[in-house]
C-alpha cells in the first residue's frame, strides 16, 4: 500500500501516522466513517420521532453499532466518546467542531469545542482514537475563522501523527445551491490547499458529475456524506458509483445506519463495508443487507 | 453505587471526582440543587416585591437556607460565596457564567466571570465547592462562543476532579418554542456530547414526554429547573414526576426556596429533597413543608 | 472595626488588604470618594463653561482638591496620577476603565486600559493606591464583556490586597429608567455577586426606596453617585439621607466638588467628609461648606 | 547587484534573506511568479470548465508546469505544498491567507492559515521556500485586521530571512473603481509602509498612468497580477510594457499559465520569464510561446 | 529645563526617556514634527496630483525634507523607515497604527501595526527612534479599543524611555464638528489621561479658545496638526500664534511641507523650526522661507 505522507508531518510522527492510516483504512486507502455528530448537529431531530427505530432514542445505540458492525471509524465529539468507556476500543475520529441546526438568522459558525492536545489526552488514557474532524462553511460570511482554525487543527493532528479529515459544505446566504456539483469540487480543492487527508462533501447525486470533484480533491481523498435516511438500494447502489465511478475514496453515513434497529443498523454498516473496503459489488451488499 | 468516571478525568483525579460526586449526590447518583445564581440573571426581580418573603431582600438569607435546609449543593457566583466566608461548609456549585435578563435586542450571551483555577482557589481556602456550573443557549446567534467554553470549562473542571454541570436553555430569535419536549432533549444531548455531568434544562411540563429528554442525555442526568414559584402541591408532585415517572435525576430549584420566609424555605428544602433523595413519596413531602 | 476580608484575597494579601481597606475608610468602613475621571468620561464638559469655576480647566486643580480637602481617596485614570508627581501621597482609587459620552449610536462599553500590575507597578514607585474602580453597565448588550472584565479585576487586585469598587449603571437601549429604584437594587447586587468590596450607584432620589439597594448589595458597600452639580444644602440633606436613612456606606462625589473654586471645592469636601467619615449632621456639614 | 536589505531583517538572517532574494529574482532584482492559490480564491472555477484545458481539473497540473517550466517561485498554500512532498525542489511562495469569492455580502475579510513558524517547520524539512505571500484589501470594512495580520507576517518573514510579498486589492463597498490608477498607486504605498519586499497589484490597464504605481511604492517592487485568461499577443505585449516602460519588477501570472495544457503552459512560463528575468522583447517571447 | 519624568516611566528607564525627550524637543520643551504617516492614512492623494509637486511622488522625498531639513523628528510608520537604512540618523517617531480614509461605512478604527518591541529592535539596528505615535478617534464606536491600545502602548513605550504621542481626533457618526474648540479639548484631555507625552489635535482656527484645549491637556503638551495645504504667511503666523497666544508645545506638519519641491519642502521646515524652537517671529520664518 502506497501511503503518501504529506510534509505537514514531521519525522517523529510519521510511524503514527503510517500506522492510523493503515488502520483506519483497513490498509485500502478507502474509508467508512460510521457518523454520528448529529446529536449537537441536528439536536433530538435524528434520534427520535417518526421512522426512526426506538433503539435510536438512547444514544448507546451508536456505541452498539460501532462495535458491533463493521467500520473503519465512528465520528463523534470528544465528551460524548469519554462517557461510554467500555466502548475505548472501537476506532475514532473525533469531530472537533459542532453547531445546531437552529440558528438561521446569521450564517454558519462552528468553532472548535477540544484542542488537539485534549484529543491526545483521551487516546493515551487508552482510548482508539485515529484521527479528527472539523467542519469548514465555505461561502459563509465567517468562512475566514473556519478556514484558519482548520487550518491549524489540521497542522496540529499531523504533529501528532492523526489523520485529518475536514467536512466541507458550502453554505450560508451567498450559496445558491448547495448542490452544484461545480461548487462541491470547489469545495474539496479548499480542503486540499487547508492539507486535509480526507474530505467529506454532499453527493451532488450524479456519479459522472462528480468526477470534478474527485480531480479537484487531488491527493485529498473524498468521501460522500450520507445524508437524510432514503431507500436502502437506492442508498447502497450510489455509494457503489461514488467509489467506483466518480472515484470516491470512501463514505460517511450516519442516519441510514443509526435510524434503523440495531440488528439492522449492523447489517447496513457491513453492507457498505462491503462496498467500501470488501470491494464487493452493491447486489452483494444487498445480500449483506438482507441475509 | 456505580459511578461511571468519565475518561475526560484523568488518572491522578478520579479519587477526587469520586469523593466530590458521592458527597453531592449522597451517594445515590441523584441531586438536589438550591440555584440561586439569580441576583445577575434576574437582577432583584427574584429578591423583592409582591408575594415574595422580606427575608429574600437580603442576600444572606440564602444562605442561611443553604446551611439550614437540606440541600445537595448551593449554585451561586464565586464573588457571592467569597463574601459570606462563615457559610464555608456548605457544599457549593460555582455558577461560572451569568447574564441579566435586560438585553432583549439581540440573542443571548453569557461568558465565563471565573476560570477553574480561581474556584480551585476558592477551594483550597476552606470552601467546600464540589463542582462547577455552566449555562449554554442552543439557537442563539452566539451559541458557537458558549459551547466551546463550555467544553473547556468541563474538560478543566475533570482535570480537577470538580462535578460539571451544564444549564442547557434553547433561546434566542430563532427559538419559536422554549418548552417543547422534542427540543428539549436536543438541550439535554448537546450537554452529553459537550462531557457535562449533569444537564439542567427546562421541564417541558408532561412527565411522559420528558422521557425522550431523559433518554437523549445518556449518561448525562438530566435536571429539572424549578421555574418561578407555583403552588405547593403541584410543585412536589412535579417533582416527584419527573424522578419517578420521567427518570430525572433531580432537580435546581430557586424561587421556589427563597421566595419564602427562611423556615418555610427550610421546609421546602427538605421536602424536595426527601422525594430526590430518600425517596419519599409526594405525600409524605408534602406533610414535611407543612409538618 | 470588624473588617470582613473576602475569601477572594489570599492569605499572603489579607494584611495587605486590611491595611488598605482601615485606610481608605479612616477606619469606619464607610467610604468618601471625590471622583476624577470625568476628563474621558465626560471629556471637557465638566470642566470649562458656565458655571463652572475657571480653576477647574486646569486639570491640577483636582489635585489640588486632592491633597488639600479631606477625602478618603481620589479616583481617576493612571494615565493622570502619573504625570502629577508631587501628589503621590493623596490616597488614589485607580480607575480601570473610561469611555466617553460621545458615542449614542450603540450600547456603551468600557474597557480596562490598564491592569492590575500596571496599578502595582505605580503604588511601588510611591503613589498612595489603595484600590482600584471598574465601571459595568449592566442591560448593555455588551454588558458580557464587562461582567467579564470586572469580574477579572476584582480577584487580580485582591490578590494584591487592593480595594475593588464597581460602578455599576444599569444603560443602553434595553433599559427604559436608569433611576428605577428597583433595577439600581439590582444592580447592586451584580455587584456583590462579582465580589466588589463597594458598588457605586445612581441614587434613586428617594431614601426609603434605595434601601432595597442596601439590602440587595449585601455586603458590598453602597456608595452614591453624585450626579451633576446640584444645590448645596439640597445635595448635603442627601449625602447625609443616603447614609443615616438609607444604609449607604458613603458617596463618590466629582462635579459637586471640583466645579467650585479651590477654596470652595476644597470646603465641600470637608463637608461631605464630615457627613460620611465624622458622623456630622448636614446642617453642621453646611457650616463647614460656609465657614 | 545591490540588494537593500531592510532592517526588518535581522542581521543573524541577512545572509539568507540575501540568498532567498538571488534565488527568487535569479539575480535580477525582478522576479515571475507562477499564482496558484486559486484553489481556495476561485474555488474550481479557474481550473474547470469552458475554454480550461482538461489537464487544469488535476491540482498535480500546477506543479508539473512549476517544476518543469521556467519560474522564479510558485506562490500557493501550505497545505497543498505540503501534499506533493516530490515537488520540493520549486522554490516556492507560501501564500498564508486566502479566502474564496463566494462571500459578496460583506467586505472582504480574509486570514493567516498558517504561521510563519509553519512555514519554516516545511522549509527544513526539505521544500524550497522562498518567502511569503499575504493579501491586504484596502478600502474593506476589516482592512485594520489585515494590515496587522500582514505587519506582522512580514516582520516575522524577515526574521527567518524569507522573502515578503503583499497581494494589495482595494475593495469592498468603499471602492468604486478597482483599476482606479491613483487609487492603485495608492494601495502600492500601503505595502511600502507596511515593509513588503514586493507588493502585487492590479493592472491598471495603462503603461504610462502605472509609473505613478511604480513612485509610489518606492524601494517595494510592484509586480503586476496577469487577472483572467486573455489573448497571447496582447498579455505578453502587456507584461513586457510594464516592465520596460513603468518600471515594475516582474509579474505574478495564473490563469494565463495553468488554463492551458502542459506543454504550452510550460512554454508560457518560459515566455514570460524570457521577458522578465532574462530581458528579451515581447516578440521573441511569441516566438518561445509559439516554437 | 524642566522635565517632569511621568511615573510610568520605570526608574531603570528614566536616563533614556530623559535623553529622548530633550533631544526630541532641542532641549526646549517644544516639538516640530515633520509628519510622514500618509501614504497609508491617505494613500497617493498627498503626494501625487494638480498642486504637488514631482518630487513628492517617489517615498525617498519624504526622507532628504527629513535628513536636510530642520526638524525635530520624523513621523512615519516602521515599515518605510526600515526600507530606507542611509536615513538612520534621521530622528524617527514610529508611528504605530494607521488606516486608509476609503472606509467610510462604518466608524473609524485603527489598530497597531507593530508593537514597541519591534520599535526597539530597529532602534538597537541603529535607527535613531526617539518615540511613537498613535493615533484614537474618540466618539467612534471603536474608541474603546483604541484607547486600550493607546494605553498600553504608551505604557510601554515608557518602559523602554520612549516618548510616546497620541493624535487625537473626533471621529465618527456621532461627532457632528470635528473643529468645535471644546470637543477639541476634550480630546486633548483623553490624551492626557492615557498618560501621553504630547498630543496632535487638529487646530479649531481660533488662537484664544484653543487656549481651553492648552488648558485641558495639563501636563500633557499639545500639537497642532498642520492639515491640508494652505498659503504660507498665513500658515506660518497660525503656528506662531498657536504657540505664543495658545500656548500650544509645537506642531506636526507634513502636506504643507512634503507637497513642495525639495528646496522648498527644506526651507518650509527651517521656517516652522525657526517659530517652533528658535523662537523667532513669523516674519523672520516668512524670510527663511523665501531666502
Amino acid at each position: 500500500m502506497d501511503i503518501k505522507v504529506p510534509l505537514t508531518v514531521p519525522e517523529y510522527a510519521k510511524k503514527e501516522y503510517i500506522s492510523n492510516y493503515k488502520e483506519l483504512t483497513k490498509g485500502t486507502g478507502r474509508l467508512m466513517i460510521f457518523a454520528g455528530d448529529q446529536k449537537i448537529e441536528h439536536m433530538n431531530d435524528d434520534f427520535f420521532g417518526e421512522g426512526i427505530a426506538k433503539d435510536d432514542a438512547d444514544p448507546e445505540h451508536l456505541f452498539r453499532i460501532a462495535s458491533e458492525g463493521k467500520i473503519c471509524a465512528f465520528a463523534t465529539q470528544l465528551g460524548l466518546i469519554a462517557r461510554y468507556e467500555e466502548y475505548g476500543k472501537v476506532p475514532y475520529i473525533v469531530k472537533i467542531n459542532s453547531k445546531t441546526h437552529l440558528v438561521k438568522t446569521r450564517d454558519p459558525i462552528s468553532r472548535a469545542l477540544v484542542t488537539i492536545q485534549d484529543v491526545i489526552d483521551l487516546k493515551e488514557r487508552g482510548v482508539n482514537i485515529l484521527g479528527v474532524g472539523y467542519t469548514i462553511y465555505p461561502g459563509s460570511e465567517y468562512e475566514h475563522i473556519m478556514f484558519r482554525e482548520a487550518s491549524k487543527i489540521i497542522l496540529e493532528a499531523h504533529k501528532h501523527g492523526l489523520i485529518a479529515i475536514l467536512w466541507s459544505y458550502p453554505r450560508g446566504k451567498n450559496v445558491k445551491n448547495e448542490k452544484d456539483p461545480h461548487l462541491i469540487a470547489g469545495a474539496a480543492g479548499i480542503a486540499l490547499c487547508l492539507g486535509a487527508d480526507f474530505v467529506k462533501v454532499n453527493y451532488p447525486g450524479d456519479s459522472y458529475k462528480f468526477k470534478e470533484t474527485i480531480l479537484a480533491a487531488g491527493r485529498t481523498g473524498v468521501l460522500c456524506a450520507g445524508g437524510s435516511k432514503i431507500e436502502e438500494e437506492k442508498f447502497l447502489k450510489q455509494i457503489w458509483e461514488q467509489i467506483n465511478i466518480s472515484g470516491a475514496k470512501g463514505n460517511a453515513t450516519g442516519r441510514n445506519i443509526h435510524q434503523r434497529p440495531l440488528e439492522e443498523a449492523i447489517k447496513m454498516c457491513n453492507a457498505i463495508y462491503a462496498i467500501t473496503i470488501e470491494g464487493k459489488s452493491w447486489e452483494e451488499a444487498i445480500k449483506i443487507l438482507r441475509g
